[in-house]
């Protein structure tokens, strides 16, 4: 049986959602734009889903590879994948091995100042509330997610930061920070999902000290497109070596 | 040995903090004013030092009397007490049975909606970084405290929080958050400090459903003075009654 395209599910930021004519499976379509200030800002940009559809399925079928079960199921076409349709879990969950971006702002900590262990924080995915900065037992209090599947996020958080440090550590760039989301398979397994990519990382190489991420668009610092495709070029170089 | 006051050690938004003649033992001296908005208004208050004074002296006592080590050690005038000095973690810890103030404006929740378990919430004290919001993993990587002390200073606040809820239930007022704080003592345990009163809970009256705390101040509703007198007349009624 072959899975054709069928309802529009959802238009997210970065994607939109169709259901197929198998209802685990979702068809993704990444899209040629970019947002920024929680899409207030909103921007075309040639070639960026392409490039992330790319970057993201490379990545989880590594890590899927690497024992991280993910949603990942196939690359269709240049912007097109299938993953499996979980119940997502509406908390962004961000890894970071060294101070950038809120965590520098809010700490009054010097930039890129690395952390003996990772940091981890969740956020509440609301656009009304603005995805605020949420604990464990508000998260509790709130019935947003159990003890248990927070500790199984956190369990499989610090596994993928592991592999994805290895990942880019080969390609001579420093993984400052990520942000990964979760859903509930129908029998209550936490799943990683969503995507990885330049997008949700804070990627800086490692010589020129220069970012290699959704940064340079959100602080105008070049073209993104000339920089997810080097960061595509060297992913292809170290996984295409593995194969 | 009598214990004489010394040199100022630090005044604060409610109490000036005094060395004596022990070195372990800071002078309080309660002061008559209340501030708001992080100490950016700050108005002086007939009467609120000795209220205070009065009330924290009877609730440390009380905690004591039930398993809760705390720094008081004797009130000594209206406005003055003595406490064990020990090294402040700045970090206030912030214990809610039902929703209030920013965890209301945060989540968008209604007013007094209570939790099945407390929520448990960390801030940093820090002026310069206007107390942010903090979570355990942050609290680690800045060095502010170790996972160890966390846990200890989480299992000390829900005990305080079950006689709190205790004592308050029998003054016909509903405990709906507080902060408190604690500090490091010589040998290294953790020890609740700092002061519980109107200032530092959220009160409400079960019948009349009127604050009986600072959200008077905060808010205008009526004449400080007044409401936390009431506040000590029913606590003096319960704790009169244990003598
Ligand atoms: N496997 C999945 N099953 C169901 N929903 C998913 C899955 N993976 C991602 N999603 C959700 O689909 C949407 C992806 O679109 P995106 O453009 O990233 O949205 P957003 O604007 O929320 O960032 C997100 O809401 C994400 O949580
Ligand atoms: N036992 C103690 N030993 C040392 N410092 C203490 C003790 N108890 C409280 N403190 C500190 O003394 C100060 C009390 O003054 P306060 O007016 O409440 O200050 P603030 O403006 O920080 O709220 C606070 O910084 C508090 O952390
Ligand atoms: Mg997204
Ligand atoms: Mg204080």
């Amino acid at each position: 049986m072959t899975i054709e395209k069928g309802d529009l599910l959802y238009t997210g930021k970065a994607k939109m959602m169709y259901q197929t004519t198998d209802p685990d499976v979702l068809w993704v379509d990444y899209l040629d734009q970019a947002t920024a200030l929680n899409g207030k800002r909103k921007v075309a940009i040639d070639q960026k889903g392409l490039l992330n559809n790319r970057i993201s399925s490379l990545i989880f079928k590594d890590l899927a590879q690497h024992g991280i079960a993910n949603h990942f199921i196939d690359q269709l076409s240049e912007h097109v994948q299938l993953v499996r349709r979980v119940n997502m879990i509406p908390l962004e969950t961000v890894v970071r091995n060294a101070a950038s971006g809120s965590f520098e702002r809010k700490f009054n900590v010097p930039h890129l100042t690395s952390f003996a262990t990772p940091v981890m924080e969740f956020f509440y995915k609301s656009d009304d509330l603005d995805d605020p900065f949420i604990n464990d037992s508000q998260i509790t209090a709130l019935k947003i997610a159990t003890p248990e599947v927070l500790a199984e996020m956190r369990r499989q958080a610090l596994l993928v930061n592991d592999r994805l440090q290895t990942i880019f550590n080969e390609m001579t760039i420093e993984l400052v920070d990520f942000k990964i989301e979760f859903g509930l398979t129908s029998t209550g397994h936490v799943l990683l999902a969503d995507e990885i990519s330049p997008d949700s990382c804070r990627l800086v190489d490692k010589k020129t000290k220069k970012s290699l991420d959704k940064d340079v668009f959100r602080h105008d610092l070049g073209d993104l497109t000339t920089v997810y495709q080097e960061v595509l070029n060297r992913l292809t170089a170290v996984e295409g070596s593995q194969a």
